[in-house]
């Protein structure tokens, strides 16, 4: 149903989620890889998974975790260097005011295009989500944005058999990350044609932006390389189920993820706290394939014809279309 | 369609809407109050529509106003105090730190109770909005707090044929309403027993209520006595037609509205700037219409039993059931 | 100097903030209660802590944690139900659907509430983070509330020695918590008098409260019982230091913590993740010392003038003159 | 004391602000453009005006309205294009899905700078306010950009003697404008160089960016030509006065506008709704002498220090001691 896509989940749908104030997880700890990778393995239709580094995979369990794979039909959809789980980034990554700690982030970095090169694995996400600052008077703007800038520039350097995608996101862990903003990602990447974007919806959406608007303007740069998918109230990253809240903005974004041809990945990122993740990626699921029969319905000429009039009250009785209502 | 609902809209849907910047309105200015009382009539299923004091009603025209309503079978479904569109209320009305202001906000109110009663109008809408604050150090909290409850007491006792209802929001045009939350403002009225609450759906939304538990802790304290209906983003009262944004959220309060038989009005509270107004309020009310045959399509008592289970993998596939997706 | 308060903090100050991401935190863990409470000591003026049940205390050791209070002449401001830091309570705690867990949450508090006679602390705070929904279609509002109602009215009648005081809060854990407002939670308590309310600053600042008017509005119903102190944002709580964002804010809410005269604690909850915490409770302590001489440069009978006036530009040239700029 | 700086207000602060409620303005009507600038030049310090077309300028009137200038010893300190105030902007100027409304829109610039020109004004504001959507399915992004770049590509080859500077802004009077952040004018301007950037404070925080940091990012690009002040609470352009909030961000943005040596103007683009726009305009005046002063007091290389050093704990310290608390 998902033409041209591949559906995804990040690992810890399948694990035990646990916030700031439950730090033993909401749903019943100690689930090993194995048992993860079996739980995934029974949402139907889903092709393949994300692995953190430090949280799933390291130096010596890389290969292992790759025939745990294999032996299940499973692909790995991405590689995530750690940049982010240690309190060792506390203070930043790529863009830390230590020198060493950046070296140590771009060193981590290449190391996972290693790993991923060597698994066949096209795209690393570099999500630089400590990399900002907390407090005024906490950050030196204008290096930490060339620390940005050169370390990105050297990373994409490393292994052209890996594409690098960064993704953004406003806040959470720092009140303030570097990389913010659809425009921030493009302003900095924009002339380094081998690194592209990950597009994670509920980033977007916390950052009041309109998702299909800035996976549009992702692909008008040609960097529109993957998507996370979930939901949130539009404060914070809730990281829910697709379906909850931003219904019609999904379906718009359907509409241009099928206009632009996106071919790449729908992965999940959510954290099911109190939900069967299982439940869950599939619900997920179902509500991707909705929207799509949803764009099916009306047919992309029409879209584009409302789209042209720039009239919302054609927008909105087409929409309504759309969902059969 | 809307079993147990008259469906009203506020005049101005039918007017020219202007924003700070565009002073003239968008919509092309000039119509008269029988000029948009017959666009208002194109509306299918409008029952009836809102006045404001001042803006389209003032001591000598109201008769008049009446007779153009009974010419054209249309009902008054609510007179509004002028307590918000003059500078004499710029800071406050019936809790304004001037003890004249007001005297001038109750009499304003008994007078409106008056008209009210005698063109048989049941309800009046008080929205405090201009009371409050912009910034600290500009407001008595206690005593402001004393004058709203004494003027909500004294206005109480006027009319015994007229209910006021009390409207509240969190901010505009005020930084910070003193009524800003559907806690606050049953707080202020939980003693008495004749006055009411008005609920407008993007007040809530734009506080970060989700609404359907606002009608329900509303009616629980038998409070919930009419519904203004719009959209928006979430940060600010945008006033966009129904089915923008918050579907769902639009899902839940239809079913809540049913359980607990509310049947009050159901009236638009839209600023369609850059719209037809016909043809928005004519959108909305096939999306309330759309709302209530999904609700019907599942039933009650599945929508019951999914929330006595308080799953929400089961919560999200009953929405997808009811949407017919 | 902080006439009339004893100053205190949340123990976890100086432990090891987690977040959702680090979960080992990012201050090296491993700190065990008296080395906590050593460093607590070491920050000068420092009255006592709150603890939190399962956290911090437990059955077993509640005596003992006594005396390691005792030994260095510290106060245990507070003791709190632990509602939130365990997957039991990940559905609600004493408002939750299932009627073993309200039961379970009822009886958490009446044995804090034994503890904290026994241990002569005159407050526990109930903080019902967990009740709440995520979803809509997840939660029965009306029995909610009645829940949450019936709990409390048992809860309050069960020892005369130790005054309940319940914390409200918007959302997080849950995305919507059902005490969620200062006017909500006063609806709650109208008429309740053996319980008071806890008012955290941040959790008023994220609901776009402004704090002044929140602790204002509490001392009418006699329910301004405890100050919980940080800061952020305005979008989350972020539990910053005191300092970091809403000077202003917090110097209004100063004056009017000596105008109602207020003479509860005065108590942090910060979770300084990347900070020092001593040094971290060192800062709030001066920023606080410093908002109260910023009052009294001016004196009580000039800012009640400038508030008698209504007149925002007296009333930021006063906050100028305040600030000593 | 603003040492290199020259200071602004935008005319309407000396007028009469409505808002969409109180449409004929809080502030009593009727003042003529002699008797606002009679007003404006009671404000001590005050070099300055900004102007906008249709407004307060037009074909026939702009040469008359300059003398008014010299006769009072100010200056025009920039010219706005009236791209946002007539119904004919409702869809949108320079990124209009009308292709002769693009054309209109691109014409008003023209015409504008040749005014500047002619009056020895070095910048026009273009603001394209009105350039974005309300609704999903009303915009094509992709197109829309395009519109976008090409526009000010032509612009910006017209007149050589004045530069342009586009002024962003995430939202309002449209939900989402296209130009909503400091990294989407960026990207939109990196290649033209004669296109500069005009930061208005209150848009930065609405969008939740730290100012100082949006600055900094700025004249990185060589793009930090112009500023806006005002403030807001966080959620929406409240055009409030300078001290209002944010004080400590303003602390940190004049920090960083002596470091990067911006020599620009500094205009206040405020909203006295309910103010007395003199004394409004003078108490922003004042605050910002009170922030040069406090950088001052500090100096220039301890905060450095404190910024390298990336401790909150520090910094908060330093921003006490820059306050004189």
């Amino acid at each position: 149903m998902l033409v041209n896509h591949l559906f995804g989940a990040c690992l810890p749908t399948f694990g035990n989620c646990a916030d700031r104030y439950c730090l033993s997880g909401y749903g019943g700890g100690g689930k090993d890889m194995n048992e993860m990778l079996d739980l995934a393995k029974t949402v139907k239709g889903l092709d393949g998974l994300e692995l953190v580094g430090n949280w799933h995979v390291n130096d010596s369990n890389i290969r292992e975790v790759a025939r745990m794979f294999d032996d299940r039909g499973l692909k790995i959809s991405m590689l995530v260097p750690d940049l982010w789980t240690q309190a060792k980034w506390g203070k930043g990554s790529i863009a830390a005011p230590d020198a060493k700690t950046r070296r140590a982030g771009i060193d981590e970095i290449k190391k996972v295009m290693d790993w991923a090169a060597a698994l066949d694995c096209k795209h690393i996400d570099v999500w630089p989500g400590q990399d900002g600052y907390d407090y005024c008077f906490q950050a030196d703007y204008i290096e930490a944005w060339k620390w940005l800038t050169d370390s990105m520039d050297e990373c994409s350097k490393h292994n052209d058999k890996v594409r690098i995608l960064v993704e953004y996101k406003p806040r959470e862990p720092r009140t303030h990350c570097f990389v913010d903003h659809v425009g921030t990602v493009l302003l900095l990447l924009k002339d380094l044609d081998k690194v592209g974007v990950l597009l994670d919806i509920g980033h977007s959406i916390q950052g009041s932006e309109n998702v299909a608007n800035a996976a549009a303007l992702l692909s008008s740069y040609g960097k529109l390389d993957y998507m996370h998918l979930n939901d949130n109230h539009g404060d914070w990253d809730e990281d829910m189920m697709v379906g909850s809240v931003h219904i019609i903005a999904y379906l718009e974004l359907v509409y241009w993820l099928k206009r632009i041809n996106y071919q790449g990945w729908l992965t999940l990122d959510i954290f099911p706290y109190r939900e069967d993740g299982v439940a869950a990626a599939t619900q997920c699921k179902e509500w991707m394939e909705a929207m799509y029969r949803c764009v099916d319905r009306v047919g992309m000429d029409n879209f584009a014809q409302v789209i042209r009039n720039a009239d919302a009250c054609e927008a909105t009785a087409l929409v309504r279309k759309a969902l059969n209502l």
